[in-house]
């Protein structure tokens, strides 16, 4: 078990953009003992946190005692991250410079800058080589982004349902979500905390579309069909159809858990990532440092589809790094990657019991 | 050429809903000359409108002189949706029962309903049989209902990238665009005009959301990739990329031509469609009649895909009706059905020749 939600203080933070944070808080959770080289570090995608196992954990098919990340075994660590809403440095928390809090102002932050944070975490807590780093969509990019940026400094890194880049359609998407928050009127350019207000509108209409990105046209198919909510007629205002049900009820718990500023800058630090954008020479050298990369993705995810790890592989093999693709045929599209699916589990499993034997 | 725009009062209209318009008034145009059975009713879309041709017109790769719906041949007439914003009677007419406008009080409109209206414009015109009907997206679906619902009227239908019910995730697709107008303050219950003001951000969402399923993810990763706007860097607000900034320019086209109330109500008349929901007792009376029928889809439209365009295909053919499927290569997505491609419109024209020569 963890000893539930710790808070480390790890000094200025400088982030890639040059901007500096005059202190840098950090939320995070560890199971497991460490051992000097058994440290597995979870990442978590955009609208997660630390907790990632447990009650109420949001990853408990692959973290936990007997788990494809066995916390019996490994040393498990996941850090808030930063620009979110959980306890580590964010747009919620006061600027010292201006005694308020930073709202929209808050620094644009990058993938890079998010595997920094884990590094000073992990530097804090007298690790200095992870075995690990795992984590699904946002989470991924991180476990990518470490490998190619410190080479050799993990043994190995689980890339599930990620990006190397985000497409077009990606960012599309990504842009109407945060349009609807940015133009709802309670907003205030982000300064809706100091009014006593929330933009829960924008919020929830970003999570609606969120969701839907997040499922399969089959699974949701399989799940609502054109169910109608029982005893209603088809109304302008719904909900009449059980599928738009579910998108109001997920909107309406997303808004007990979330902050809307945290949500446009873990959105927008996604935006950026390009993983191969200067080319391969980080890639070759992740290879030359021995490396080993597990990419996962599922068929029906059409969030990031089994072409943005077909990318990430063929990147990374082209330079000689120890790659394996495996595409998980399942209908749940890209949450696919919190489901108890065993050919994915297994793989992981596999994966880390691999580097571990090394 | 079209005369124009005309306007005919048709009198009183009964919903399929039971409810009464004391006044039905429609917008079309016409083009070319009906000599008793040459008509052919273009239906439009969502966001169409009667101006189907000429300068200006939306569907000029399908309708004009020497086009399939070749407009020196046949008789060719578009009426503005019941519902819509374009001159037929919709929510922004008074309604005669309270002196102010009808709102989000305008009664629901079925596709049926769409489909009676075309029917009491032709009585109007002095036109007993039209020829065919041709539409794509929402105008495919109102001739398919035209086909099914007054067996043997029609001597054709055209069924183009749509659907004969919409699936959970294009419902969900749906409900979030409606969803950014209702929850706009500026909506103002459906009674914006009123008070002086326009859910404009709101109906930019849906419009920014609507555009995204228009395209492929192949189709706008051709187009816009992740090129960036020039000589930005990446911010919170953007547009940082070229995608964005082409939606951005989207939602304020569609604001000089649009209404919310408007997008509510024909949104919601697609939700509601399910053609052979009650079996496929009226698809063997268009069987029986001997209606031909040209299903027409596009292999990267995703926000009706093949699926859809399949499945109609095989109710109609299981009930014993003339039908053709043609799936269409195409990387434009649902908006391909506006485009110049040769297969799909020499399929179209061969179609309508065939009708013309029985």
């Amino acid at each position: 078990m963890s000893a539930g939600r710790e808070t480390a203080a790890l000094g200025p933070f400088r982030l890639a953009s040059g901007a500096v944070l005059a202190e840098l808080q950090v939320a995070f959770e560890q199971w497991g003992r460490p051992d000097g080289r058994n440290t597995v570090v979870v990442c978590h995608a955009l609208t997660g946190d630390a907790h990632v196992t447990g009650e109420d954990g949001w990853w408990t098919t692959m973290v936990g005692p007997g788990r494809p990340v066995d916390t019996d075994r490994f040393h498990v660590v996941c850090a808030n991250l930063l620009g979110g809403c959980q306890g580590t440095t964010g747009p919620q928390m006061t600027n010292p410079a201006t005694g308020q809090a930073y709202g929209l102002g808050f620094p644009l932050v990058t993938v890079g800058d998010q595997v920094q944070l884990h590094r000073r975490l992990l530097a804090h807590l007298g690790i200095d080589a992870p075995l690990a780093a795992v984590g699904g969509s946002l989470g991924g990019m991180q476990a990518l982004e470490w490998s190619l940026a410190h080479p050799g400094e993990l043994a190995g890194a689980a890339i599930i349902a990620a990006s190397g880049a985000l497409s077009a359609q990606n960012l599309a998407l990504s842009t109407v979500a945060r349009e609807a928050i940015l133009r709802d009127p309670a907003f205030r350019g982000g300064d809706y905390a100091r009014h006593g207000v929330r933009p829960d509108d924008g919020l929830s209409i970003a999570r609606m579309l969120g969701h839907v990105t997040y499922l399969s046209d089959d699974g949701m198919q399989e799940r609502f069909g054109r169910e109608r909510v029982a005893g209603t007629e088809i109304t302008l205002r719904g909900p009449s159809f059980e599928v738009e049900r579910y998108l109001f009820h997920q909107a309406e718990r997303f808004l007990e858990r979330f902050d809307a500023n945290a949500y446009l800058h873990l959105s927008r630090c996604m935006d950026g990532f390009d993983a191969f954008g200067d080319g391969d020479a980080r890639a070759r050298a992740a290879a030359a440092a021995g490396t080993r990369h597990l990419v996962v993705s599922f068929d029906s995810d059409w969030r990031f589809s089994t072409a943005h790890s077909t990318a990430i592989a063929g990147h990374l093999g082209a330079a000689g790094a120890h790659v394996e693709h495996l595409d998980v045929p399942s209908s749940w599209g890209h949450d696919s990657f919190l489901l108890d699916l065993p050919p994915y589990l297994d793989a992981v499993a596999a994966f880390l019991e691999g580097l571990a034997a090394q």
